[in-house]
Parts: C-alpha cells; sequence; structure tokens
C-alpha cells in the first residue's frame, strides 16, 4: 500500500512540476531547474498529500502543496550544493547544476525555484484563498532566516567553531536545516482544511530529527551506489554528528524511539494515518 | 513635496525592514541581510506608496508591500554581486556582502531576504486576504523564471552570445531584469484596492524602461563617487545598450519620450497622481 501511494505522489508531484515550468523559455536555468526537480524521494510530497488526505481532501486538491515543497527542497539542494557551501559534486547520483552548468545558472535557478515554491501556493485549486495565504506565510517563516536558512548558517558556522556543537546545537541545527520544511509538508493538509495543526507538528518534530539521524547513519554505513552522493563526509571532516555524541548503536535507538513519538502523535487520526505511519518508518529504514 | 514624501517613505520602509528581522538570531547571514537592506533610493518602495495612495490607502497600511519590494530588490543585488554573476565590490558606496562576509553568507541572506519579501506580503495590515495573496502571487510572476530571473539570465547569456543584442532584445531582457518589479511596485496599490491595474502598468512599463535608459546613460556620464557603484562597466565589456544602439542623445530623447509616456499614464488619477509623475521625472535626471 505505501510504496504505490509514493510512487503515485512521485508522478503526480513530477506531473505538476513539470506542467509549473512548461511555459518557461528555453534557456539554461530553466533546463537547470527541471534538471534539479528529477528525482528525489518526494517524501515531502508525500507528507502534504497523506496530511491533507487525513482531512478528506483528494490528491488533486493538495498537488500544488506538494509541488511547492518540492521546489522549495530543490532550491536548498541547489544552493547547499555550491563550492562556496556544501561543494558537493554528485546529487541523487548525477552532476549537480553547477558542476553540469556553472554557478551562475545554480544561483539563479535556486533563486527561482523559491520563487516557484511561493506560485504553486497560489494554485486556487487548494481552496480558499485565506488558507492559501496560510501555506504561503507557514512556507515562508518555516525556509527563512528563522527556520531552514538559520540551519543551513548554523552549519557553515559550526566548520569554524573552536568546539565541536553539542547535541543540543545539533539538535536546533537540525530543526532548521531539515526539520522546518519537514514539518511545513506534514502541517500543510491541516492549513488547507482550515483544521488543528498540532497533531501533525508533533509527529513533523519527531519524524524531521530521526529523518537526520537516519541522515547521519546514512553517512556512516550506507553505501554510495543508493544514496547517490558523497558519504562519509561528516567523519572525515571531524565534524560532530548525532553519532559522534550518541555512537552508532544509541543513533539508531533514538532514531527508533522518534518513530514511535511519531506514530503516537498520530493517534487521534485512527486508520486514516496509516501511510503517515508507515513513512515514518521508511524515514529511517532507507539504509538501517 | 516630493522629496519631503521620499524621505518620508524611505525612513518608514526602514523602519519596517528592522522591524521584520528584530527577532531574527544574532548571526552572520541576519546582519548581513540588515547591511543589504541599508540605504538605496527606495524609488520601488515610493512607487508601493503612491500608488496605494492614489486609492485612499494610508502609507501605513501599504508599508509592508513597499518593505516587500525592496527585500526582494536587495536578494537580486546580492546575488547579481556575486564573483559568479556581475562580480561586483562596490554597491551604494559599500562594500559588496560576499567582500565584507563571505560567498556562503551572500547566497544564504539573499536567499532569506526572498524568503522575506513573501512573508511580508501576508501581513494581516495590508487588508483582505485575496488581495495579500494576489500580491504574493504577482510578486512571484515578476521575479521569477518568467521575470527578474528570466532577465539575469538573459543578461549572462549575452556577454557570450556571438553577436551584440538587437535593441528589441535589450528591451525584453530590461523588462524582466528591472522593469518586472518596478511594474509589481507601481501595482501594488491597485491590487491593495482591487481596482483595474491597467494604468499603473502602462505607467510601469514605461518607467522601467525609461529608467534602465537613465541607468545605461548613468554607466557613461555618472560621477562614480555619486552613484556608489563601478561605473563605465558597459562600454568596456563591448556590451550592447540603449546607448551602443541609439547613441547618447538618441538615448535621451528615448528617457525623456518614455517619461511623457509614463505620465499619460497617470491622466486617470488626476492631481492625486502628482507624486507619480514627480518620481517619473527623478527616475531620469538622476544624473541626466
Amino acid at each position: 500500500m505505501f510504496p504505490d501511494r509514493l510512487r503515485q505522489v512521485q508522478a503526480g508531484v513530477q506531473a505538476a512540476l513539470d506542467d509549473a515550468l512548461s511555459d518557461c523559455a528555453d534557456i539554461a536555468v530553466v533546463h537547470a531547474m527541471r534538471y534539479a526537480l528529477r528525482g528525489g524521494k518526494r517524501i515531502r510530497a508525500f507528507l502534504v498529500i497523506e496530511g491533507a488526505a487525513l482531512f478528506g481532501i483528494p490528491m488533486s486538491r493538495a498537488m500544488p502543496a506538494a509541488a511547492a515543497v518540492e521546489a522549495l527542497h530543490a532550491y536548498s539542494l541547489i544552493h547547499d550544493d555550491l563550492p562556496c557551501m556544501d561543494d558537493d559534486d554528485l546529487r541523487r547520483g548525477q552532476p549537480t547544476v553547477h558542476v553540469k552548468w556553472d554557478e551562475a545558472t545554480a544561483v539563479l535557478a535556486g533563486d527561482a525555484l523559491q520563487t516557484l515554491a511561493f506560485e504553486l501556493c497560489c494554485d486556487p485549486i487548494l481552496g480558499p484563498s485565506d488558507r492559501r495565504l496560510d501555506l504561503v506565510q507557514t512556507l515562508a517563516r518555516a525556509s527563512g532566516a528563522e527556520g531552514m536558512v538559520l540551519g543551513q548558517a548554523l552549519d557553515i558556522a559550526a566548520e569554524t567553531a573552536p568546539e565541536p556543537l553539542t547535541l543540543a546545537e545539533i539538535t536546533a541545527l537540525q530543526a532548521g536545516k531539515t526539520g522546518a520544511l519537514i514539518s511545513f509538508a506534514a502541517e500543510a493538509g491541516a492549513i488547507l482544511a482550515g483544521a488543528d495543526r498540532k497533531p501533525l507538528a508533533a509527529y513533523a518534530r519527531a519524524l524531521g530529527l530521526a529523518f537526520q539521524i537516519a541522515d547521519d547513519i546514512l553517512d556512516v554505513e550506507g553505501d554510495p551506489g543508493k544514496a547517490g552522493k558523497r558519504l562519509g563526509k561528516d567523519a572525515g571532516a571531524g565534524k560532530a554528528t548525532f553519532i559522534s555524541h550518541l555512537g552508532l548503536a544509541g543513533a539508531k535507538s533514538r532514531a527508533l524511539a522518534l518513530i514511535e513519538e511519531a506514530q503516537t502523535a498520530l493517534l487521534p487520526y485512527g486508520a486514516t494515518a496509516e501511510n503517515l505511519r508507515e513513512a515514518a518508518r521508511f524515514v529511517i529504514s532507507r539504509e538501517m
């Protein structure tokens, strides 16, 4: 059930993203945007679609919000991969945008994907304008200087910090860098429904942290072929991670506890939340 | 009247931008955002405020939209100045962000300023949610891959094009690069009022083009001390400009004709549009 549904979401979100760029000029920046929007697990889109399904909102009516979170995510990856940031040359098994094109194209493609994310949130199919505006505002807060960008800035600052980060500092960093957008994705359905976001917010907080711990584990234990990106970077850079603080076994058990917590947060939704429960298990099972 | 009003807008928009960042973390990216938001003529903010005034909307009720367009503009300047783009080290008489901090901080500060622009458009003081959403959507279209980013991409492509751009191509490039955001600024008041945007759109089209021709003239004739940025770049780079096509005298008379056209577009608003008429004259009088 879950893999089928994930594939359905993947196909739907790809179609929505292709459609959003169909009228754009035939220039390198737009080609780079399409390239960066291809592939990926689409777990954020899945959270949007399944969060919306809890409130009876069909996939088609939530799809632009799912496409928005993937566009926002793709922008952040392009910019994070830049030579002046993480300087990565491989992403999803393919050359990164600045390697395939150049840095100027990568900066502009990222910029325009951020813009596209906000434009997608305005799609009338998402429902009444006050809810779409709520979506825009929530996405802005999640991704700006108090959310994702803050997390990325803290991550860069950590590289030259005199002391390795504490566990609390790593947790705060990750809450911004990956957690904020996962929270947006999980809460989007409740926003579209005008419903209480608290249970989904609690689910997302635990899921986001588990996701990042799983990423640290993947960096140590993963298969580079499957991961499609450079691994072993953090240990190589002597960077403090969840594993350097908790050990590999400790990190795994912490991730499992968080997945438990995420699933508990879904109790109010009963059986309708089964796909979200499976998504949580999927997040930590990627390479564990 | 006009200089006083412009100073009022400058003070108001600076206060709004300071306020928007007041709760942010004490980190380099946020310092760089504040730095990039300082100074500037604020002509875009002025267009928002005066456009709103045509429909009886007071400055305080339009201010977040004015702050949004200045945040969006500041993001575009930071990214345009990057070494991989125009590689400028001076802006408004001060070191550019990547010179004062570094490239990573410049990328992130620009990213977060774009996000801030969309967040500012959600401010409830701007009025009913459908109009705020209209503002978000119009800003997104003006600044993304079919607007400002397209213009910047065409500008970069022009540098390696085998032939100099034609006048039509330069006009299209500038319509995206500077025109789209000027159009947003001029139309914002009509959007907030739920009024017909056509007269302000016609005003902005002519004004935006005049603005860019004036910029080309400034690049040739300007005083680097007053301009606060490197001049003579375009001629030095053998770049096609309005002046290389029209000659200096031809460019000046074209700019004057466009200002005439901009003023004619304001006829439906009578005397209430006097400040917008003066703004148009100001745009081409900067250094002519």
